[in-house]
């Protein structure tokens, strides 16, 4: 692993990683945000999944996320959003391929090599982190948030795994993809036409199918309304719907007059941030 | 005038606008966020000029003000760093031509029709906000601020029009262009070569020949030690020497392990807002 950048930012470490990534077959970059705090004790750690068309620097450089974490004690990872590289299946298309990987492990051709953003993100990327910052990382507490297509990961992957994370925040999700068009295309070409496979990765089908919703991690959702893909992609009300049938904790805030962009995030990513570190125990 | 963008912002309105410039000859783009309090009282007015490669983007996208501003109840205008067009003058170095603006006004060929920066901060724009937005902004009460190339900016133009802006805040300011060779190269092309020219727009030359230097706007400069440019670019220590001689209020925070990114910016707009909003009467 090689350390590309790094920036002193609110007493703390913003930095840049890179690595081989053996799940991914490429290169992998993602960004680490260390609190001043964790020169001296182990910190908890939240991962942040970003959306459509970013890499691992939109949040960094966007959200205003690390006055938060300076003050809470909390790390901040954030990976890219799909495999990149010349020799890594591409599409001309925002929505597919480079950029848009929806955090499943693809299994079609061109994408299976190359796609499997659910297991680096789950398995590799925090194996990683507990290797390389053994002393700075306590990876017994953590976190995971979202935007978008990241909003939909951090969902998703909250809830295939109760155990691991103690909260769930998301901004803008895509709550249920099987029954949104960016869904649709992503995991068609990703997963293949069965769509038995895709259900493993909707977060309002994961949620219905749970038999104890009160042991979920609880979820804060934000959503603004005058969001451009809201009637169309993002569905909040089928997680509502899921979270009530089944007793999950399920906290949804419609935002008026804000949109989809990063000035949405910014001005309640600190919301979000002391509700992960209260459920982390930061 | 045409409103090209907006977005939400803590309360607030994120806007981007264009404009037809008389000043520089070209259609000129400027960012302005309005707080929350814009919408029932007449909010005091921060201008923020931005370095060098930068339009009026990044400030908005990366400093995270729009949080202190809220708050505080002020706008902020942050212009574009140069003239943009196919027919404006340019060059391939990124510390010349667009971008790279350094808020003169050009005599010199190829450069005097379009870069007018000066005249375009100091007279234009703000007759522009006071037309556009009589019952929004308080343009009797302005602070100016910047970062490197428009931290030269907000010093050169404060200290010429004392009068006019109750503080002035900068970051990693060139603060004697003169003595820089960024400040050099740029006054050589937009100012000939006649130094003695140059000096109406050196901070640390037009803080040496005041006279009452404790009539003038105080100032808080913030500089990053590991900031690579400066020790050949910035000289925050004749701005210093200057201020010493003439017994005008200067403050110099130097801050150990921090370097020229916005990521320092960041770090550090709070404190500059307050000082800004306090002198401003916010």
């Amino acid at each position: 692993m090689e350390q590309i950048d790094e920036h002193q930012c609110f007493g703390g470490w913003q930095r840049r990683y890179r690595h081989a990534s053996k799940t991914c077959h490429c290169a992998m970059t993602f960004a680490l945000y260390l609190p001043p705090q964790a020169e001296t004790v182990r910190v908890p750690v939240v991962y942040w999944l970003s959306g459509l068309t970013c890499n691992d620097e939109n949040f960094v450089n966007k959200a205003g996320a690390q006055r938060v974490a300076a003050e809470l004690g909390i790390a901040i990872v954030a990976p890219d959003t799909s495999p990149r590289g010349e020799d890594v299946a591409n599409d001309e298309a925002y929505d597919l391929g480079q950029g848009a990987g929806f955090y499943v492990n693809a299994t079609e051709s061109p994408w299976a090599t190359h796609y499997q953003m659910y297991d680096y993100v789950v398995q590799e990327l925090p194996e990683l982190l507990a290797e390389q910052f053994a002393d700075t990382l306590d990876l017994s507490r953590e976190g995971i948030a979202g935007h978008s297509m990241g909003g939909h990961g951090a969902l998703m992957i909250g809830l295939r795994n109760p155990d691991r994370f103690a909260a769930i925040s998301a901004f803008s999700a895509i709550c249920a993809p099987i029954e949104s068009p960016w869904g649709q295309k992503a995991f068609a070409a990703y997963l293949g036409q069965d769509k038995q496979h895709w259900r493993e990765y909707d977060t309002s089908v994961l949620l219905s199918d749970t038999r104890d919703g009160a042991a979920l991690p609880p979820i804060l959702l934000e959503q603004g309304l005058a969001d451009g893909f809201l009637a169309e992609q993002l569905h909040p009300q089928k997680l509502e719907e899921a979270a009530e049938s089944v007793g999950a904790s399920v906290e949804v805030r419609r935002r008026e007059g804000y949109d989809h962009s990063y000035f949405f995030i910014a001005s309640f990513i600190e919301d979000h941030l002391r509700f992960l570190a209260r459920h982390m125990g930061a």
